[in-house]
Formats: structure tokens, C-alpha cells, sequence
């Protein structure tokens, strides 16, 4: 049986991460968000009080009987069998710990268009949303993206885990990306000083298989109902 | 050699989820905080670049030449050899999935206090706190405490994993002990609808070494300079 992701239609969001996986390795998967009805079946599912160990929040992975939550460890769990995840354990439980501090970066870029709450509108908190924007330009982002530009140099190969591709990459790829759009102005000054980080997004986009995903549909594009969004305000 | 645990002097905060996995197992460990000189060598460490593989932030655990960085890593990887994480692969995945679940609601518990920015104090974020404040009391914190009575009861057993005590039970009791100290009223009225969790709490407060522990000066008293803080005027 395939895997099925469950995730919010319309958005990249945390979903995205395990999306990017999928799509470089060619693996067969439905996505949730895609089907009809998709909405409602994760809802049901995540409310099925027959689920013996339910995820707190959406995204999730359905394999068979298994239902995963939590995207870094959904990306545990099938990095190893997609080859996306080094060979040894070392270098697995490597991966993770990249990924996990990829996830810590995501809630903060998140948090800065909803510094007070994620239950009222952006507008209802710009002001608060201002003063953290500071913040994640001038010291958060640099900070994140020189330890990614470290890690890099040391492994003295254009990957985040050994010599070859990991969803770490794809995730960072992604990050990248999502930088770029929402803050044009502060990612260019921050990744001036990280030529390598430049190089491995640059490396992903033109991956076969994720190339094609980007020019695809299923690529939901950018937008303001995201995680990550273009204020451009915040951009200082 | 003994494991090492490297960590912030004079706070509990993130680390204190990895010193009750260690205490409540009996087992070695350095506790670098409570070594003379161990702020010093902790950041001489992170900041070493002959290591290949640093961690963005700490705590971190140094297990021989691994160095291994993310609270919930940390507890992933010596949750096995401590027999705190369930014997087969599927309960490990799941002790793994609650602990970053209790990370997350670790972090909107900081942010609380800190909305705005971690370089700033709490005086220079008041205003902002007191809002973000209002949705933490009234939205996640009974949403997160909701999830755990839930799955506590699908368990049906006084543990979060299967049949006896893991990590995850420690961390859950950690946030409990917190919510308590830094929200009496807030959490007070979030425990009353979450009679298997406060059961879990005295449980482990129960429990012979944890016990011991809590009584001992190893166990830092909770503080204001903590990830976790009381402020009064945020408990409504």
C-alpha cells in the first residue's frame, strides 16, 4: 500500500519537508491535501477515537497500520528507506538532528508573522510581529544559517550528511527557498556569508526529480496562508 | 566512560528532560553544569572545530567521541539503554513522537515569557507577553493536556508507552511540576479535566529515585532566569 500524506490543502507548511522526500526519491505516495474530500478524511482520521496513538497535529503519515505525526520523525521513519538518510546509524541519527534543528527554525520563521497567537489574524498582531521580525533578521537567521554554512564546510561535500543527498538537504532547499521569498531583502544579506548554503540549494533545485516537482502542480505555490509568508514589513 | 550531559548552569530548562531520564535509571552521567568550569567546557566544545558534526544549541550529550545535540534526540538515542523507551521499534518511534510533542509545548511555554525576542528580557516584552499569555492558558495548554489524557486513556495503562515508565512519562511529569509552579491558577483548572495526567505526575513523583532526586541539590529549584518562569500578572 502506498503512503499517505496528511497535511492542510493549500499550503506548503510543515507537510512540504516530507513532500520534497517523496519527490526525490520517485516514491509512490498520496497526498491527502490532493484528493477530494482529502480534508475531512484527515480530520476523521486524527478524531478516530479506534486510534490507539493519535498525532497531536497534522502532518502525519499513514503506512499500513502505522500513523506517524511529527515531520522530522516522519522523515526518521522513511528517510532510511528511501535512501535519503545516510547508511549507518551514526549518520541517521545525524540527519535527524539537522532536521530537528531545521524544525526549530520553521516555528520561529512561523512565529514571527504570529508572535502572540496562532488563533488570531496577522493583522491582529503586526505590531508584535514587527518588533520579532527584527529579531529573526539581524540574529536568528544569521545564526541558523552560519550553522548550516559550518556543518557544510566540514563535511567538505556539497550535502548537510555525508556524500550524498538526505532529506536534510531537501528541508534546507527548502528553508532557502522559503527565505527568499518571504524575506528577499535580509536573506540576501545573510546568505552573502553562506556560499555553500547557496550552493547545496542550488544543487537540489536542479535535481532531476525535484526540478520537476517545482514545475509541477503538485507544488503548491507560496502564500499567505503558510507557515512561512511575505510581509513585505518584516523585511525591514 | 561516563555519559556527559552539557547544559546551562542554574536552570532546569531543556536539559532537565534528559537528568530525570538519567536519574530515574540510576545511571552515570556528568552533569557539566554542577562541574567547576563546566560552562567553560561546554562552550569551548561547541564552539571546537575539530568537531565534525557540532550542535546548533545545547543541551547536548557527549556519549565517547558522539556528540549528540536536540533534547529529544538526546532521550532517543539513551532512551533504549536506559530501558525507558518500550523494547520494540514501533513503541520507541511513538516515545520519540510524544517527546517531540512535549518539545513543542516546552518551546510555546518559553515563548510565552519571551514573544517578542530571547536576546530581550521580560520587562522589554511585557505587553506582548501578556497577550500571548491569554492564548496559552486558554487554547494550547488544553490542547496539549488534552491530547495526553487521551492517549493516556487509549493506553489504559498509568504510562504514556505501553505498560511501564519511559522517558516520555518523565518529560510529561516535568511539564506538569512546571505548569504548577508557573501557572497555578491557569493550570489548576486544565488539570481538573485531566485526571490520568495528574495521576502520571504523582506517579512519577513516586517513583524511588525520582523521589530522591527532587529532594537532592542536583535538582535546580525552578527560578525566573528558567526556560520555565512564574510571573504572575501571565496567569491571569
Amino acid at each position: 500500500m502506498a503512503y499517505e500524506l496528511h497535511y492542510w490543502t493549500g499550503i506548503q507548511g510543515r507537510g512540504e519537508f516530507v513532500r520534497l522526500a517523496f519527490e526525490a526519491a520517485g516514491a509512490k505516495y498520496t497526498d491527502i491535501a490532493h484528493t477530494e474530500g482529502g480534508m475531512q478524511r484527515m480530520q476523521r482520521k486524527m478524531a478516530d477515537p479506534k486510534l490507539a496513538r493519535p498525532p497531536f497535529a497534522c502532518p502525519f503519515l499513514v503506512d499500513g497500520k502505522r500513523v506517524i505525526g511529527q515531520a522530522a520523525l516522519i522523515l526518521h521513519y522513511i528517510g532510511p528507506k528511501l535512501d535519503l538518510a545516510g547508511a549507518s546509524k551514526a549518520d541517521r541519527l545525524w540527519t535527524h538532528q539537522v532536521q530537528l534543528t531545521i524544525a526549530d527554525f520553521a516555528t520561529e520563521a512561523h512565529d514571527v508573522h504570529h508572535p502572540v497567537a496562532s488563533s488570531l489574524y496577522y493583522e491582529d498582531q503586526k505590531p508584535e510581529a514587527l518588533r520579532r521580525a527584527l529579531e529573526f533578521r539581524t540574529k536568528r537567521m544569521p545564526k541558523f544559517m552560519q550553522w548550516f554554512e559550518t556543518i557544510l564546510e566540514r563535511n567538505k561535500k556539497p550535502h548537510l550528511v555525508g556524500g550524498k543527498l538526505s532529506y536534510a538537504d531537501l528541508s534546507l532547499f527548502q528553508m532557502v527557498a522559503w527565505m527568499r521569498y518571504g524575506f528577499p531583502k535580509a536573506s540576501a544579506k545573510v546568505l552573502k556569508k553562506a556560499p555553500l548554503v547557496r550552493a547545496l540549494h542550488d544543487g537540489v533545485a536542479q535535481h532531476k526529480r525535484i526540478a520537476l516537482y517545482l514545475a509541477s502542480d503538485r507544488r503548491t505555490p507560496f502564500n499567505e496562508d503558510d507557515l512561512f509568508r511575505k510581509y513585505p514589513e518584516l523585511d525591514g
